[in-house]
């Protein structure tokens, strides 16, 4: 079943490798099809080059695994929360790529410096707050996906399609599996550029508001023009 | 039409790929036709894998399309204006590439810091003032081309083929496609060159006038004599 | 004799150089036969793409040649020790990897600074001691092995698989060489993200415990469940 | 003549550009036949592709060409003023390698900061004075050749193979081209170490003595055991 959103969802982590976005088996990436409520996702442990459409794994929401021999990847819980909250997105990425990691385990958003960053993130890209004892105790993946949630509870998810889990590393999300894992791509290069932006100007100013408007709206408003 | 200047313009595209300039389809290079008054430009959005020759655009300098089906890169008026007003350029190249961006970013000019700087620009590689609201609202790509255009009323554009555009990235020239790509290669590398001095020596301070001017003219000078 | 065993080593030897721990010949991994009580290292000065199974040197843990034509690895007496005293452990990297070379050569161990470091090593991954003069001046690379054991009188060597050899470089270990390796390349990634954690951050403050727990005991408790 | 140089010194330049240690035509690398008294060095200008053995410039140690139809390297006043002074040297390099170009434009030597730089160089790799307006004026890679055995007198050009030449970049020698060349990438590791220990640190201070001595000494001195 879903063939071809499981091809998609393992192009998808491959995609993670080449782009050096993880080491080993350090990411993981999942799409949904939304009119089945059914989620595709990476099985745990298994390295990119000997994975297989077969050995994806479907579940349902609620987690129950519909088809697949192997096991899950561990964040699965985190990735259905994000499903179930974010109604419109299609794919999750997380891993723990270099740059965006940096700035989870320092507990900081990423301010938007300039306009490789306005072209895709409508603003600065949050980080949550660390989860507590109890949340980290029990059910901890998913605590982790409601503080995610908690944190947009004043952002819009369409527009910031990333987060920063603090003390952990980045989960990032699309319209669907390829998409999301281009956001991760582009998160890892502005925050990147962030970091040194920072080293260089002292200062955490963002970009002009006008400037980031234009440049995210050129691209993603409605009158959008922007391809490059 | 204008075959040959697309192939030189194609190839100068796929080189900010090959040279790591760019990443998806960030960057995009033209060149043009003097006689004829006519420009070549990477068409929006293509993947340079895919890019083919019958791909590239013709415009004329007001910007209307001479030739092609594909609309082309929406950087164009930013190009137009930089062939307009400096009449000896060939090529124009603009990307998001790391290290000049970061400069850019924090709204800095990148001082000549060495001699690898100086044989190929002749002093700081400027930053523009940031575009006012106004600027950015309307004919924003056009009034980015004017902002480089005013930082350089004091400056020479064929001694410093480079310009870093304020909370965005830089846009560099040469003589043709190929040499402006290959300004933009040299300015990465002095730009992190300048970035990491900075940090080390902790000081913002140029070169030795006598040097800068030694390494530049024997290069570029009357009496050039320099190949390594 | 011990072919297998010394196949694995030459493989390990191999994956330093292919995961760019080492340039030339700046590394080397060994392997331990428990039952036999000999141990199977690289020899000395040879590149890695030059080494064949039967270039592998056996020794026993005095250090006593038992097979091998050429001259073991110059830090075989580090090695030695470490199996001896670390009764559990089955492989022995040593390389000059730059990020933790970094951490070594200004004498500071690498604080847990977030999830990627507590999936491997439970706390800080500690740094010896200078040696001495006199530990220096005789019974150099067996001293080295004797200040790392002192390092973790009070740590269990299981918990923490590598150590910093204070103005020297890294040692790691772990259940055979294959594994010794890969908590080499985590190891090298953990030691770039604490370093940039720090600098964006301005502070030395470890994760939250309870996080450091979870993470570990996840993937190597009694209970573990985490492949990613 | 001198075939079998050419060749080497041909492929050294070749391996300037396999190691990342330059772009487009950014380094040069020479070799001598002392009994000859003459020295094959890079054409001026020539992309490392494309050359051949018969590109190879002979010259004497005055400078007159003896064999070859391209102009030799800009940089060989530089190279000839080396041989003629450092008498035991058989190989000469310059490149703007990126990080010790960092420290040559910072005008700082390298302080040495862990056994990495230890088992090569025998102390600080030392920066020369800026050279004078005068200096720069006439016969600037002479001089250039000149400040850097001035910078020796009180050194053994032996024990440290390398230095940086004040705004400039590197220059490396070795027995042969090939040793210089393998002396340069050891040097851009030890000058990324370098930096990053320092910003780490906090301090310039070099390591131990007696580290010092042992390290370079069991890999140089009469009784040297080094091989890894």
């Amino acid at each position: 079943m879903l063939n071809s959103l499981k091809k998609e969802v393992l192009l998808a982590n491959q995609e993670l490798q080449a782009r050096n976005l993880v080491i080993y088996t350090w990411g993981n990436v999942s799409g949904i099809d939304r009119e089945m409520g059914l989620v595709v996702i990476k099985p745990s442990g298994v390295a990119y080059d000997d994975l297989t459409v077969d050995d994806m794994v479907v579940l349902d929401l609620e987690g129950n695994i519909v088809e697949g021999k192997l096991r899950p990847s561990s964040d699965t819980a985190t990735h259905l929360e994000l499903y179930t909250q974010f109604p419109e997105i299609g794919g999750v990425v997380h891993t723990h790529s270099l740059w965006a990691t940096v700035w989870a385990q320092a507990c900081r958003g990423i301010p938007c410096r300039g306009t490789t960053h306005a072209d895709y993130f409508y603003g600065e890209i949050p980080c949550t707050r660390p989860l507590t004892q109890e949340e980290v105790a029990s059910d901890y993946e998913l605590n982790t996906g409601r503080v995610i949630v908690e944190r947009f509870a004043e952002l819009d998810y369409r527009e910031v399609p990333a987060v920063l889990v603090a003390e952990h590393a980045p989960f990032v999300w699309g319209k669907d599996a390829a998409e999301a894992v281009h956001n991760s791509v582009v998160l890892e290069q502005v925050a990147q550029m962030a970091y040194l932006t920072r080293e260089l100007s002292g200062s955490d100013a963002p970009i002009s508001a006008h400037v980031l408007e234009k440049h995210y709206l050129r691209k993603h408003g409605p009158g959008a023009y922007y391809g490059q």
